[in-house]
């Protein structure tokens, strides 16, 4: 310690250059206060949970590596809070993954809490509230991994555009948990408004698309707040673009008018680069992709994000991808590209079915040690509608998971362990032949190290002939997607040449097709509870989720103030440890 | 315990009945449950705070030393939540006084608190939220205390009507927090209803009443959310109306048409009986009058409930006193009684003045040991706009006082101790000449059984000539009104000749008029740490409150639920005890 510089040289003389360069690595500070405040997302004014008096949220940037301090203050009036660092595997630091109920108590109003944390891979996170629906709230930003000093990305670019997408409701989080809640069921409706870095128009973006001169969206044109978002570019250059979906509701595409987009990144992995002309985002994934500006300079060009998976009743997001030097108040001469039909799935099939792994990514194992079935169902329960998986709808407990496993406070978990398959006979096809579904933890208790298959089997909901898309997302982890398939999941032959081993992509999302099947395969080798869940925020408010509690004897000192409420608050003033 | 009956009787052998009585006081058990639900509390629908469904919350009846147990799960999705007992003084019991940040942590979702405290003294009393804003929400409701077993009040009735006040805003109290605490200052305005046991009709109640007969409004003849309230009664008898105030702004005047009333009760203490056309309430205060059913029987007459003290944009509130047996839905034949000018202060003080207490009603100690004098101002701090209290605006802390003040963490006190005292030469009829303020604990500490004198002296607000109404509650204690007087307060002999030595009535909310000052006593005989504020919730929210750390040291074992948050659950962790 008294000689670091010369601790670096010895490091950079005994070591590859690339651990030299990880030991460089930064602690990096932030200091950020959380409120509420008054906002215009899409021109109306509406109340947002901003981040020191931005919406979205700062952008964080580190390099792989660095170790992140969140020194977060709670200043809501009366309502809890938590971030959750979306792909950051929190490996060691189990606490620090930022979900209410699950992985640490909410900071409550007027309290600070520190997430400390490394960002250990490169790649195009972001992060969001994860306690009650405060992400739909406006509670998100994005969170930016470069290479660690002195190493290069696979691919080349000149310069960086950033794409965090959104979907925008009118009627506040708190409207929208009562509706979902109540008895009988309120169903929220499609959002208002997409966003683009927080920016949208609504009921002036089609206008604006349609008749492109006229000036029908005036509110636009002078509040900064929601302003179409100019993207400047120089001809003639190769552009990453990142871009991540923190959508409610919504799944998203995305197109830039007259120019290709080569797909090299996907959820802080990288992929085998291939070419298309528009991406699919369900809420959850990040994208990297590549494009060159190739196009007429004398255009600007739209950058278009719609809806798919649902009829869409929201207008699609606009934003301006300016060739320097026209003026970015040009508008394209091309009309926006079109969003492919919202029930196109042969579409959203091909994309996704594109994704595979860049050669160098580590290969799955070959064999699981377990197989956890899951079925999506859509259900009852005394009058509330529900998603529950294998009959269970999961609720979250007063004592977070973590702090509760940990001290072995066995009452806090109901005794019944959640099933690990269904019933082979379950009609997928069908609404649920008896919808009456529970209230249960769905803690799935994970052995260290277990390679672990997880088959995510969709179906009909409760109406007939309505299967959704839900992208479920890990927690803790990357999973490779092993397949995907049509109808019910057999494990026959057939499925079994569905799967891909040789390069599948990693991934922290995975969308399951309506009445289809996905199949995870992940290594349980980081300690701690960790969220699985549809990233549709109603659908997880509404149960759609399980826990993996997974070698919680090996996970190291929980800080005490991620523990101290509930039952893991009285043990420990009763002298406990935790 | 073998033999209680024989107990029983022993116990009326050796003592007066009353006291025997008192021993066989109950304790009461109730288990409620606090969400968010849609109601329709003025037949717009909107989000409230409802406990086991109902809005308002479920009447408490309970007689004088009974004790009640509140069982209170909180499942609200992401707020906390604390419910106070207005009225009760909690002694012995400062823990379930329900102040969030003061006397407890906020009740986290999915937890249970248990608030037991024993109803000591007969009278009209009511509860409601105390965090945030959530009283505005819509979380109150009717808390009455009757003679212990065997005894009387010391006036007759044949029946009783319960009328708990309110009014209503159709903005959430989320926008309405972000409104108050926003740089400019929004202010919110005016109520959009006033609600008669959480009943009222936006927009309808004029149009009732001026067009009899008519029926213009629709919404509120089906809808039993919003119906008019209907008050049977016999003719020819006494009933005793039990009325309390807890609206957020609004001061109230209520009359009803063609009846005197006498007011005998005033904040769970007897008056000495006064008969007045209508009744003065603010924010805070219950009172109870008799009114004889006296009048032609042929018809109903109206209930009306209006504005004072403020330019009322807020249509009055109607109930129908309803002669059996006439229909309930024969409308009065005599149109509404005409609330008094919003600005006849002569009436208000008229009224206010009268009230003084019923013969043997303890008597003030002749002097105090102690003088605290209170200007109220508003101000700005940083662009915001506060209510400040001798210059400081009330923070409340992240760790409520009454933890923290027991376990000495004074890290969590600000050092500054608060002034007891206002420069002489201040003229409250001006704008504060600099009216920067800054933000801080207020907390005055109190030596056991001192007693008190609190000298409220009202100023002008930032705007010139206008000088807002407060009424001022207590925490913990009843106090005497000793007096009122008109400009600054001085201490000469005119000032003391204003007071009331003699009969001054024992309440928990005194009103201060505008540029008046009030003068109250009490006796510090009661340990813990309580709050003394403005009953208006807005000014509550902007700082309009003191702290009273009363004699700390004599509080008893604080539950560790009451204090398991912030710097108490950190220090009880770590080994130390409250």
């Amino acid at each position: 310690m008294r000689l670091p510089l010369l601790g670096a040289l010895v490091c950079c003389a005994l070591m590859a250059w690339q651990h030299c360069a990880a030991e460089a690595a930064k602690a990096r500070h932030f200091k950020w206060e959380i409120s509420n405040m008054f906002w215009s997302p899409d021109c109306e004014e509406k109340v947002v949970i901003g981040i020191n008096g931005q919406f979205p949220g700062p952008t964080i940037r580190a390099r792989a590596g660095d170790t992140i301090h969140v020194q977060l203050k709670n200043a809501l009036h009366t309502e809890g809070v938590v971030i959750h660092w979306h792909g950051i595997r929190q490996i060691g630091t189990p606490w620090a993954d930022g979900t209410a109920a699950i992985s640490q108590c909410a900071i409550n109003p007027e309290e600070t809490f520190t997430y400390r944390f490394v960002v250990d891979k490169p790649g195009t996170y972001f992060y969001h509230g994860h306690y009650g629906m405060q992400r739909a709230a406006g509670l998100y930003g994005s969170l930016i991994v470069d290479v660690a000093e002195g190493e290069e990305e696979p691919f080349k670019y000149d310069g960086e555009l950033n794409l965090l997408l959104s979907d925008w409701y009118h009627e506040s989080i708190h409207t929208q948990m009562v509706a979902l809640s109540s008895k009988p069921f309120r169903w929220i409706g499609e959002p208002q408004s997409l966003l683009i870095n927080g920016r949208g128009q609504f009921n002036c973006s089609l206008a604006a698309a349609h008749t492109p001169g006229a000036n029908q969206c005036a509110a636009a044109a002078v509040n900064t707040q929601c302003a179409p978002v100019v993207f400047p570019v120089q001809p003639n250059k190769t552009y990453r673009l990142r871009v991540a979906s923190t959508t409610s509701l919504a799944s998203l595409n995305l197109a830039v008018g007259n120019h290709k987009l080569t797909v090299v990144e996907a959820d802080g992995n990288y992929v085998d680069p291939f070419v298309v002309d528009d991406v699919d985002l369900y809420s959850g994934d990040s994208y990297s992709v590549l494009l060159t500006t190739d196009q007429d300079t004398s255009s600007n060009y739209w950058v278009s994000v719609g809806v798919r998976g649902r009829q869409p009743k929201t207008a699609p997001a606009l934003a301006v991808l300016n060739y320097r030097p026209n003026r970015a108040s040009k508008l394209p001469a091309v009309a926006p590209p079109v969003t492919p039909a919202w029930d196109d799935y042969d579409h959203s099939k091909a994309f996704t079915y594109r994704i595979r792994a860049r050669a160098g990514t580590a290969p799955p194992p070959a064999t699981a040690d377990r197989r956890i079935e899951l079925l999506n169902t859509q259900n009852k329960m005394d009058g509330h509608t529900k998603w529950s998986i294998n009959n269970v709808s999961m609720v979250l407990p007063a004592t977070p998971y973590l702090g509760s496993l940990k001290m072995g406070l066995k009452s806090t978990l109901a005794a019944a362990r959640p099933a690990e398959t269904f019933s082979r006979g379950y009609d997928v096809k069908l609404p649920p032949p008896n919808p009456n579904t529970t209230v249960g933890d769905n803690v799935y208790v994970l052995a260290h190290n277990t390679t672990v298959d997880v088959v995510l089997q969709n179906a009909n909901a409760l109406s007939r002939n309505v299967s959704e898309v839900h992208p479920w997302h890990l927690h803790g982890h990357d999973f490779w997607v092993l397949g995907y398939g049509d109808g019910a999941y057999r494990g026959d032959a057939a499925d079994e040449a569905r799967l891909n081993l040789r390069d599948p992509p990693l991934r922290n999302t995975a969308v399951i097709f309506p009445y289809g099947w996905t199949m995870l395969r992940f290594v349980a080798d980081n300690p701690g509870v960790w969220a699985f869940h549809c990233h549709i925020e109603p659908h997880l408010h509404m149960g759609m989720g399980v826990i993996f509690a997974e070698a919680v004897d090996l996970v190291g000192k929980v800080p005490n103030e991620a523990v101290s409420c509930g039952a893991t608050a009285t043990a420990l003033m009763a002298g406990g440890h935790v």
